[in-house]
């Protein structure tokens, strides 16, 4: 498995030098040192447990490591060698990277083994500067447990031991890195009330918003930057799932819509903060834990890290309006408070203003899914003080999220689920007895009129839905851009980031986009890419204002491969325009091929959710056994799967199809996918935990685990894409119209964007159902679909 | 679900306002307080997250409360009532304790829903006396996360908040128990090398043995009571898994046993410490973590965590020798250096001692599975400075782990595991590679004798494995005893903790047993009992010496009922002594009945593990198939099932099986098992996590999750208890003899024991057969067994 490295900033020999002596690895006087003595000094370094004033223990600990298979490393330094051969230096150096000799690695030669893990070494180690390039390469070297070395040697108590030597209340850089040189032991944790111009719950003042804060001591007297993750959840989820609405419905005629408008919450200005300097220190402890890695790895190098619910969370008044202008408002003025530019209070009395004193006025936002969709959201408002954004698996447009082309279309795992519920899940001031009796009727009106805007019965788009589509905005971003999205995710559809990503490379702001092969999930601490170190280059850029080549230092777009984990694709854009336009075309052999000729028309029966329901499966089940074709299930479908694939084909951007078709009734959802099918070992859906907490993120701080995608079980059938739409919306996907049952109608409509390899021998299936058991609402009577193939064919690019 | 409390001291008046006083709970002045002053003060303290010095904040928290569905907390407090309704108390304290009204409980009706939680409450608050007194109770209360009210207060900040309040350097204790009142920021973690009196390695030097501490700076002048935990895992685990041994293999004719012996390994006495009280101070910082909860909990509250692999283990010198004596001594050594009886260095040079100058030389012991085993070692050598034993899932003869009555009986998920796969596993001094360089050749020969000598072709007894038996030298346990058991541990199987009860229920010492409905699995944090209290409790009295009434505080045996997780049997003992004999006899009808008239032999082949390979399943998946009666495993064995049982009726101990039974070879293994047969929804085979890391063990320290055995889905069957036998040791379980193919042997022997309650309308299945696909050798031949029932019968107690 390649440990790749691309947040590696290549560095001349003096820079190397200058940061080696920084970060008090090189002894000040190396010049006069002898190459012999310099080695064990510098070994001696890397063994971060001891303090470099114990120079008995510190020799005890070399007679652990081993040159070769016959010598150990204090006897060879009793040599006094004038050079190290380069087999030599790596059998320490991979002991140093936490590789285990007889099982890892073998003595005799571990260059074999760096090759096989894609860790960089020097040929040639034989004077001093070429040792001192071994050692810094080595120290910037990803160690087993994925982090770099230097990380290692921290979590090990490197600057801890050194601590003296170091300027107080200073970053500290390393190959444009900063460093974990701030107290973890002594983070202030505190609570204040940033008071918003919203009155959502109407009761003629201001909604205060509880926001928590995590900084480094050293943050009392230099001022640093704040990593915000707005978080709904951040109080509490109230547990709502199992009164999730009922899917097993018939569907309703679709001109029943009346267009829900969006209604605007009360505003009450909120006061404006005080121009003088003095400020209340916060007297609220914080209990909730800051518990996303990102977060916790740069906090030990000297980033706060700020929590916030927003409007309706345990401790902020208010109501939850999911996905409502209200919403970013609220999760956008927290930021304003840390920019200086709106007031906050100790408690709720409002009496004592407190300042963000502390906070060096850059932001960087974090966090996935809600949380990587309130980054969108807020960035679209142009915040002053946001310089940079790192959202994950974000909602780009709630329309995008719980419908699609005039459907009611759930989440992965989430049937039935609707904005209200998520608004329930998220009310958490209702848990305080307090707030809950001053809130609940409000709660409940608000449930009702979020229920019926949200308009179950249609699915249709609205200016109820129009109001949550944060890519309408996009014109005003400002600050910089990265966004990471998994290309399985049937939670938040890849549709999302791609719709957002179309209009995102077009600003003129810095931007990258990571595509990796997960679900809905974040790509931390993978293996096969240094994600967490690009981060650190990045915010050291954005937030502290280093030049330290961020920009210039991976490509645009890095997509991971879905047949080999430890590959990642670099692109300059994800969209159709990276590959060429293939169309297929089915015909009544249930072929796939690039041939026109087909006439015929084809019939299914749809049956809805009745099977399956009396089948007792998940959903997840029901979509593996549909996809492989098991005849149970394939009945209710057409299938048209081509040839097998001679050479390997990558599948970039959005399919599209066009389709004729007509139902028995006057009302029909059509749903498309495409498989491939072979019998192979496919990866792991979620990355495997290899070493759990195995990854320090800081002196005796918080741990994470390395974790990757690994080669799994046999299976026969994969999903790469798939679609829904509404036969009402023919002829407007933003409006529906009558049709008639027997009569056909022209649909065209793209499916979720993808990346996808077809490796030689697999077959790509073409799959048009109508009823999706986990996504789709599913009737309870019987609809008969038919086709015209004349009139069908998929089109996609290919590369 | 019952939040069963066993460690709640009954506490007088005058004792109960002495210790609010001393946490500074109660104020000073508290005798001229009105009533609603007080009231609303302790109400003020409860919210530990605000400093008692804030009063604005403190004042606007009380808002967040409610007394009724009408009025919040802080509008009755204006009214200055001079009482409180226990409904109105109840209302706020429930918010205290962590739950959520409209959700959890609901304002008009709060003591509906404490008493179906099994929560404590006052019935009448109408002065100061009675309102202290709730507020006692209250805080010594479990929170909806299972912890005391006070201790989620003390995780909220509530002693931090106060520290200055507090004598530095002191135990706070509280209802009997230690408050997390030690600076959890500043927790000392070092190494230290503590030297041998043996010579494993055979390098003519004493071996170093690597010991970590954690422990409070304060320990620096007050010293304190160590935790040990003797973890061979500390230093790594060696994944070694796939190496197993063979276990498809026809059995062999035991008579060819040689009876192998157990050989000692050489002694180098180390020095003796120096008497002068100087001391150098670790110079190495601890890595590895310290990662058990219960240590965790008691290092907030002023105990030291020690954590040693000893021999063989990474930064120790030696080999594994798994399960011999050399193994205890090593580990026995780390507590003699911790009582000031052994000498221990700053590093492996030997040139610097240190002193465990900040133990106040009484130690306990915690661990699970061979971190419990290695403390039945430790006990049973009556090392001074040892006070108590907290042993989990231990095994107290490593004979009843890898052997059972003449057979190779894997651990369950272990097949073919052996004592030299676990020295392997343990043998972590492997991975650094100088200390590789040493020690490979003589690991790779003690590889060999280790295999040679546990005997896999004939699984007998013999002196290698009676040096290997702790319960051989119980009579030399001084300290006090706590053994933790699951009933349904199939890895170390129950056996291990009921013979070595039989002999500690009988010593001059103070012993609990708790057994629960778990696997191989500890039981800290469940929801139905309060364990982590019940073990603070203990340790103040067993290494602090305060008197707490912990020796008389809960019953000598707690057991889970497997039908109600949160129903706790208290019994004197564990033996068949607390039941009544039952017999029951096979009939050819294929059922288990009372009457002895059977006369008939029945036959059954035994085709070893054939068609187990060919299913391609789990072995755990077997084993369920095969006690539900699935006929395709069903067919190689003999089942006798009882009619319904009209009443619950409990099964105590270990029954014991007679039969008669012939083999169509020279050789042959019986199993045995009794099986609940009924359809019903059972409990989760282990708990269920209900709180993710919801529980803080200190101020912004670790964190643990609560969990229970949950109601789970329908099944069929459950195993109660299993045995296995070699047809060979019919006459004597140490010795073989030759057996004759065709001729009937007669065989007695006893299953594992149990407490098991039938509910009624379940019925009992007694089963005999041959190969036990998960644990026994799987013959590669087909093997006739013949059973005569007339001479059949099993019997067990039954209460």
């Amino acid at each position: 498995m390649k440990y790749n490295q691309y947040a590696y900033v290549e560095t001349d020999y003096k820079t190397e030098v200058k940061e080696l002596l920084q970060i008090k690895f090189l002894p000040i006087d190396y010049e006069k040192r002898s190459f012999s003595n310099l080695l064990g000094e510098l070994i001696a370094n890397a063994v971060a447990v001891i303090s470099p004033r114990d120079e008995s223990a510190r020799k005890a600990k070399l007679a652990e490591f081993a040159v070769s298979s016959v010598q150990p490393l204090n006897a060879f330094l009793d040599t006094n060698p004038e050079e190290i051969a380069s087999n030599q230096f790596y059998n320490v150096a991979l002991q140093l990277l936490g590789y285990h000799v007889g099982y890892d690695y073998q003595l005799n030669d571990p260059l074999a083994f760096m090759k096989k893990q894609a860790l960089p070494y020097i040929e040639k180690i034989n004077d001093k500067q070429s040792l001192i390039q071994a050692f810094y390469r080595l120290l910037n070297t990803r160690a087993k447990n994925g982090q770099l070395l230097i990380d290692v040697m921290a979590g090990q108590g490197y600057f801890y031991n050194r601590k003296t030597e170091f300027a107080q209340n200073k970053f500290l850089f390393f190959n444009g890195k900063s460093m974990p040189v701030f107290d973890t032991s002594k983070i202030i944790r505190e609570v204040v009330y940033v008071e918003s111009d919203l009155d959502t719950d109407g009761d003629g003042k201001s909604d205060l918003l509880q926001t928590t804060i995590f900084r480094p001591i050293e943050s009392e007297t230099l001022p640093v930057p704040a990593l915000y993750t707005a978080s709904p959840y951040f109080g509490g989820i109230i547990d709502n799932e199992k009164r999730n609405h009922n899917v097993d419905e018939n569907l309703t005629d679709a001109t029943e819509w009346t267009n829900p408008q969006y209604q605007a919450s009360a505003i009450v200005k909120a006061k404006k903060p005080l121009d003088s300097e003095s400020s209340y220190k916060p007297v609220e402890q914080a209990v909730g834990k800051s518990s996303y890695g990102l977060n916790e790895y740069m906090l030990a190098r000297g980033f706060a890290s700020v929590f916030a619910g927003a409007i309706g969370t345990r401790g902020s008044d208010g109501l939850r309006i999911t996905g409502a202008p209200e919403e970013t408002e609220s999760a956008k003025e927290i930021i304003e408070w840390l920019h200086g530019d709106r007031v906050a209070y100790t408690d709720r009395t409002r009496q004592h203003e407190t300042k963000a004193t502390w906070c060096n006025k850059k932001i960087g936002m974090t966090g996935r899914s809600y949380l990587g969709t309130l980054q969108i959201a807020i960035a679209t408002t142009g915040v002053p003080g946001l310089k940079t954004v790192i959202s994950e698996a974000a909602i780009s447009s709630w329309y995008d999220y719980y419908r699609e082309h005039g459907l009611v279309i759930a989440p992965e795992d989430c049937q039935g689920e609707d904005l209200d519920m998520l608004a329930e899940t998220c009310q958490s001031n209702l848990w305080d007895a307090g707030d809950y009796l001053r809130i609940k009727p409000k709660f409940d009106e608000m449930q009702k009129i979020l229920l019926e805007k949200a308009d179950r019965k249609t699915g249709q788009y609205s200016d109820f839905w129009e109001k949550r589509n944060y890519r309408h905005h996009t014109d005003n971003i400002k600050c910089s851009w990265i966004s990471v999205h998994g290309l399985n995710d049937w939670n938040v559809k890849p549709k999302n980031v791609y719709k957002v990503w179309q209009k995102v490379k077009d600003l003129p702001i810095a931007h990258h986009l990571f595509l990796h092969q997960g679900p809905h999930y974040n790509m931390n601490n993978l293996v096969s890419i240094d994600f967490t170190d690009l981060m650190n280059l990045w915010l050291v850029h954005e937030l502290l204002g280093i030049e330290n080549n961020a920009y210039n230092q991976w490509p645009t777009v890095l997509i991971q491969d879905n047949l080999k984990a430890d590959q990642w694709h670099k692109e300059k854009d994800w969209s159709n325009d990276i590959g060429s336009e293939t169309v297929y075309f089915p015909n009544s052999d249930n072929e796939l091929t690039k041939d026109t000729s087909s006439k015929q028309k084809l019939s299914f029966t749809d049956t809805g959710g009745t099977e399956f329901k009396k089948a007792k499966i998940s959903e997840n089940d029901w979509q593996y056994q549909f996809i492989c074709g098991e005849e149970k299930w394939a009945k209710a479908s057409l299938r048209f799967t081509t040839d097998e694939f001679i050479h390997p084909v990558t599948i970039v951007g959005r399919p599209e199809i066009r389709l004729s078709v007509a139902s028995s009734l006057n009302k029909g959802q059509i749903s498309v996918a495409l498989v491939e099918i072979a019998d192979r070992k496919r990866l792991t859906p979620t990355p495997k935990i290899l070493m759990p907490g195995g990854q320090e993120l800081g002196f005796h701080f918080q741990l994470d685990s390395l974790q990757e995608f690994m080669p799994d079980k046999l299976t026969h059938a994969k999903l790469i894409t798939k679609a829904h739409m509404n036969l009402q919306n023919y002829a407007d996907m933003k409006k529906p119209s009558s049709i008639k049952a027997g009569e056909f109608y022209d649909l065209q409509f793209k499916l979720q964007p993808t990346y996808y390899t077809m490796p030689a021998g697999s077959k790509l299936c073409l799959i048009i159902y109508s009823t999706d058991q986990g996504m789709t609402k599913r009737p309870l009577e019987n609809t008969d679909y038919t086709i015209d193939l004349s009139k069908t064919a998929i089109k996609f690019s290919t590369k």
